[in-house]
Order: structure tokens, then sequence, then C-alpha cells
């Protein structure tokens, strides 16, 4: 809380002082990449404090950086007193261009809400079966492509690829008929792991650095084709060309999987932890945690359609919604001996909840395009040229924070308006 | 052929003068890596050769250097009548220390070889529906995980997971019990693309450096269990620790996926091209090649059981068995607009052959455990602790090459023996 006295910050902004979220970005077009944090209205340029010496850092290129406490940040005097560092450390928002903000080494896509499962069962296998018994088991996932994953308002091309023929034609090819969101949150990976050495799943917490919003852009025509026996792969690693003539005009994301600039640390979420979903059957001794915690934060997407002025919501759904947790996920992923490496990305899956209003996906929410959504005069099946997908993420504010006077509280933002 | 006048080759050497791999070695244990290029029995440093000012390179961290053709490699005169420079470069092979070669951003693997995607469905699915319909229409494939891939000679762990249990009952945990390997080669992406901008696959050989051998390292009962519906995961990204007790000795790899130290450029290769098989049904237009290439390339697995002298050959292939070829595979993949990047990888998938004696992994050669291999007294139906895996890859020499005789000249190896 070292900075509160001397920057202001709303109360109704994105960045608190209990929430300085990690990025990366540029001040100018011409300038090179560098760390920040965010601060109500201002990003702070770790560059210029560290050259500074009040700041012991970064190293993002290994896992130092993740280790950094917030309080070590800056010396809140130092900063306050000497007017010329504070200009040229204190950077307004609206002036920077935000960038990835890790180099992702590998990125896995897990499958860990029971809701979004039992649905894309119920439509592909029917009721009877709609989850398979493996997935009580152990959190599912499958490896992912990471040269294609960008950061939000990133513009995106429909992928074109091999659609699913009905019965025995033959297979169509072009762009996709079917193009989805899927609202996700993705865990960045801190500290990595040796090759042959496991983490244990109750200090898997501590190989975390932070979450950040994802959107694990699909194409379902391409993927339902393509991924019996192994898996998705083109359905989602697509990409983008201003050349060509299906561009999707998107605030957050696109082509393949797109994540908000800001990475918030899991110790900033500490407040927001909640118990997790009772598990049943129990699972096996690697998989058990003595302390189970999920995170209570409200998820929505809003779809602006091409051409309209206004967004519209089209979900509303919650992190609490995971059956497996992030360090569940995370410990699972190495008990085969599998190194992590710092920036590595977990994704958590589609987080669907239990109602119909809180489906993560299109495919869900028009089961598979066999209704339509309404909004606001347009209507939608699946996604369609120029529309713009929006993702954010907020927390209750509890009695803790009381100089936030109970108000909702954004934690996460991808050019989210209020 | 530049230095085939003053660097003696022996005829069976399997670095011929038309053979010249990319590596990269260290010369002595605290040496920085550096490019190399293997001829006969030595490294040719290219580091060394680059400070003198005779090879314009390298430049491994961009594309460049995939574009360096073997003739620029160095000045024939310039080295031979500089003894002392001859000394600094020419480094004996049996000293060096091999490293990965490539910087993997990603990897992905096929499931080219129509023989294996056969066997595996014929054992899962029964004979009638043996072959996806969707495997003749495209290049199957999957991500995988590019941290886990080691260079040839790496020990390996037994990877632990959880087992697929029989009927109802619950999953078990612990090592696992059917450890294999696969055969498989894999293309080295030399220059990039885009995001957005599909390869041409008539111009996709130009995006593709060389080959490598490669062990992609499987768990049977891991893939098994946990692969429903999003492909395989954990059975393929496993890892070591040489505390723990189930340690294999491998020459060839092991955990996750093992590649030769060794890249064979394309154009090295171009001799031993040969017409790939013919497609039924046709390929969809984004798919058909003007010209499409296969290339003879013997393989051989060997296994040297733990405690014995000797190793047996167990299965012997032919790169040739490929239905789709690596310019297909590298187009398929991008037509999606996925970027790929210098040094990704490509795994063609396990190569089987028709016959029984040619399946390229355990699991076809034993039938999935039904039937045990008989080593010269020691029987095995998956790996056990202890046993050695070497895989190496030929080529018949044609007349083009008429100094050597016709004789059989081995182009790719990894420890291999005679
Ligand atoms: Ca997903
Ligand atoms: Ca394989
Ligand atoms: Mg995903
Ligand atoms: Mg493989
Ligand atoms: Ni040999």
């Amino acid at each position: 809380m070292a900075l509160k006295s001397f920057i202001e910050v709303s109360p109704d902004s994105h960045f608190p002082i209990q929430n300085l979220p990690f990025g990366i970005f540029k001040p100018e077009p011409a300038s090179p990449p560098r760390p920040g944090v965010a601060i109500g209205d201002y990003v702070l340029d770790l560059s210029t404090i560290s050259v500074s010496g009040i700041f012991d850092g970064p190293f993002l290129s290994g896992s130092d950086c993740f280790l950094q406490l917030l309080c070590d940040v800056a010396d809140e005097a130092t900063l306050r007193d000497n007017p010329s560092l504070r200009e040229k450390s204190l950077v307004p928002m609206s002036k920077v261009e935000m960038l990835l903000p890790i180099a992702i080494g590998d990125y896995t896509d897990f499958f860990s809400s029971m809701h979004h499962a039992r649905n894309c069962g119920i439509m592909f296998r029917g009721p009877e079966n709609a989850i398979n018994p493996n997935w009580f088991q152990l959190p599912i996932a499958y490896h992912g492509r990471s040269s294609s994953i960008v950061v939000s308002g990133t513009k995106i091309i429909r992928p074109r690829g091999q659609g699913h023929p009905s019965g025995n034609s033959p297979p169509y090819f072009g762009p996709s008929r079917k193009l989805d969101f899927e609202l996700e949150m993705a865990a960045v990976v801190g500290p990595g792991n040796e090759l042959g050495k496991p983490v244990d799943v109750n200090e898997a917490g501590d190989h975390i650095f932070g979450l950040v919003l994802m959107n694990d852009w699909s194409a379902r025509d391409i993927q339902a084709w393509e991924y019996v026996p192994l898996g998705p792969f083109l359905g989602k690693s697509f990409g983008k060309d201003g050349n060509l003539f299906h561009v999707l005009n998107a605030l957050w994301l696109i082509w393949g999987t797109t994540i908000s600039p800001w990475i918030v640390t899991l110790d900033a979420l500490e407040p927001f932890a909640c118990n997790s979903p009772k598990q049943d059957p129990q699972p096996l001794p690697y998989l058990a945690e003595k302390i189970s915690k999920n995170y209570d934060i409200s998820l929505e997407v809003q779809i602006k359609p091409a051409g309209q002025e206004d967004s519209c919501v089209v979900t509303s759904s919650n992190f609490n919604h995971l059956y497996w947790t992030v360090t569940q996920q995370l410990a699972h992923h190495t008990i085969n001996g599998c190194n992590l490496r710092p920036g590595d990305l977990l994704g958590t899956g589609t987080i669907s909840g239990p109602e119909p209003e809180s489906y993560g996906c299109l495919l869900e929410l028009t089961w598979n395009g066999q209704k339509s959504l309404s909004l606001k005069g347009a209507t939608r099946r699946f996604l369609e040229d120029g529309d713009e997908v929006i993702i954010s993420g907020c927390s209750k504010v509890f009695s803790l924070f009381t100089f936030l006077k109970h108000f909702p509280k954004h934690i996460f933002t991808s050019s989210h308006k209020e």
C-alpha cells in the first residue's frame, strides 16, 4: 500500500492499490518493450525505477521476477519526493501500447468446468455418457499451440479449413462457418520444475505467478472434423491477415488464443479465495490438497455485433465454477515428470456455470447453432465478421478492503467500459 | 564437395561429404555451445571459421542459417592451407558433446503412416472402422509439448501416472507399465510464416530446413486412460530424475520426445527422393502437390535389453511408408493461418510399414502386449528399466554418388555401432 498516499486512484478504477498487476508495455511506439505495473490510470515503468535503484529487478527471462513482492516495487518516499523520476516512471495508461506479457514456452489447455464438459458431452454423445469416466479422476487437458497466442486487442482472420461433411459427402473447404469464443482464464507459471521432478499439489501454488483472462478462439466445424482421435488441432491455432476478407474486429483477442495484457498475482487474489467444489470420487492422493481453493471472480462476455454501437452481455459466469483447481491442474501436469518453465500458460478450459445464462461459449449458448442469441436487434448463432468480443473479470470487494466501501471492483480488464 | 580433397572420410562413415548435417556442440565440457557440421569423424566448428571470415554466418536465432548453402560453409583452400585454423576448427567427433540442435518453439506430431493408423484402429476400435474417414482427407496431427524434447543420449525416468482401469474399477497410480518407443522422423522448420498467411503446398519445401530422427516415447497405459476426448497429454511428455528408481538407460533419448543431434538438410536428401504413395481420395486442392516426394530412408530400431551385451533389431521400416508428405503436413498446418517459427518441429508420426517386421512401435509389434518379442534370450512386451533403444536411418547411395561405389551409406546416426 506504499503508493496509496500520493498516487490518486479513483474508487472505480480497475487497478486499485491492492491489485498491481504486471504487464509489458511500450510508452511510445518506438520504445523498447518494458515491464510495468498498473496503478489507477497509470503504468509504473519498472525499467525506469529499476535504473533509479529503488526496484531490484526485473528479471523477466528467469523466474525471479515472479517472486518479487509487490511491496518491493518501489520505495514510496523516493518516488514521491522525486518529481523528475515520477514524471519518467508514471505513464498515463491511455498512452501506452500493451504487449503480450510473457514469452510462452508451452501452452496447455485444461477442460475443468464440469458444466462445460457435460454440455459438450450431451451435444456430441448424448445424455447417457455425457461425461467420460476419466474426467472425474484427473484434470483432462491437451497441449496447445503457443506461437498463435496474442494479446487482447489484436484483430484476427477467420480461419480456413476443412469442415465436417454430413453422412458420406466429402468435406468442404473454406472459411470457418462456426467461429466461437471460449471464456477462460489461464495460470502463468512462475518458477518452473526440472524434468522428472513433479510438483507436490500442496506446493503447486508457489509455482503460479498469477492469472490472466483468456479467449480460446475456436472454429467448431474445423475442430469437429479433425479432432478424432488425437484431439483439437487447427480448430484452435488460427491466424489473421489484414488483406483477407474475413477480418474480425475484436478488442479481445484473436487468433488462436488471446490473453489479457495484465497478469494479476495470486497474492492479489487471496482475499477472493473461496472453497472449491466437493470432489466425488475423492481424488487420488497426488491430487488431494490440504487446502483446496477457488477464487470468486465474476466473468462476463459481451459481444458488440458488427455495425452496432452497443455491446450485449451474452454470458455471466464465475471462476469458482471450476471443478479442478489450478493447483491440481499444475500438479497433475508434472506428475509424469513433465517440466514446466517460467511463462508457460495453463488454460482452465471454458468456464461454464450451471445455468444457461452462464455458459462460456456460443457452442453451448446456442446449442451448436440450433438456437440463436438475440443481441439488441442482431442475432447470432456463431461469430460474424466485424464482431467484437469483450471479456472481463471482477471480484467483489470484501470488508478487508474497507477503503473501497464494499463496491464491486474490477480486477481484470480488457477495454472494459462502465 | 569442396572439403573432399583434404579431409579424409572413410567410405563407411555416416557423414560423407554429400551429407554435411548441422548440429550444436560443445568441444569441451566448459565451452559455450556452437554450431557445427559433421564431416567424417570430425565436427567442423562453424563459430571458429566464422571468426576467420570464411563462413558468412551462422544466424541460428533467425531463419537465415537455414538458407545457408553448404557450398558456402568454407573456402577449401583457406582452410586446407592454414594449419592453425584447421587445428582449431576440426574437432574429433569422439570428443564433443552434442546438444539439442534447435530451440523448439512449438512441436507438432502428425499421424501420417496408414499402416500405423490402421493397426491402432484395429486394436482399439476393431477392424470395421479401423481408420477414421477424416484420416484420408487431411494429415491428422496434435500439438505436443516442446519443453520435454531432449537430445539423443539423454537418460529418462519411467513416468508415473494414472492407468486405465478395467471395467468399473478405479484407476491405478504408479510407474507406467506400458512404456513404448515410437519410430519417427521430424521436419525442422526453416523460414517461418506470418500469422494468417498460409504456406502454399508447392512452396512448403522451402520452409523445411531438414530432418531429424525422433523417438516419441509413449506411456501406453497413461495415454489410453487420459486421451478421450482431447487427445494424448501426459502419455507423451514425461521426464527423468537420476534419483528415482525407474531409470531407463537409453542411448536414444528419452523423456517425452528425443531427437537426433544432427539435422540432415533436405538438399542432402534430394538424391534419395522417391514418389509418394498414390492418394485416394484425391486430396483437396490446398493439399494437391505438383510434385509429391517421399524419401527412401531405411529406418531401424534396435533394443539392447538391460544387462545384455548385444542389441537386437526389432523393426525395419522406411520413411517412404508415409502416406502424407512432409510438405503436405506443413501446408496443412498453416492453412488456418497458424504461424510456424524457425526451429519448430513437425513429427511424422510413427512410421510403420505393411509387414509385421516393419511396425514402428511395441504397441504394434506386440499387439498391445498380447505377444512378446524375443531378443536373444530376453523377451519384451514393453520397455523395461535399463533397456536401451537405438534408432538409425540410412539411405542407399545411388549412382549419382559414384565415388561411394553404390555401397549402402548411413545418413543419420545416434551412437550406432557396426
Ligand atoms: Ca478451451
Ligand atoms: Ca507419435
Ligand atoms: Mg483452449
Ligand atoms: Mg509424437
Ligand atoms: Ni551404421
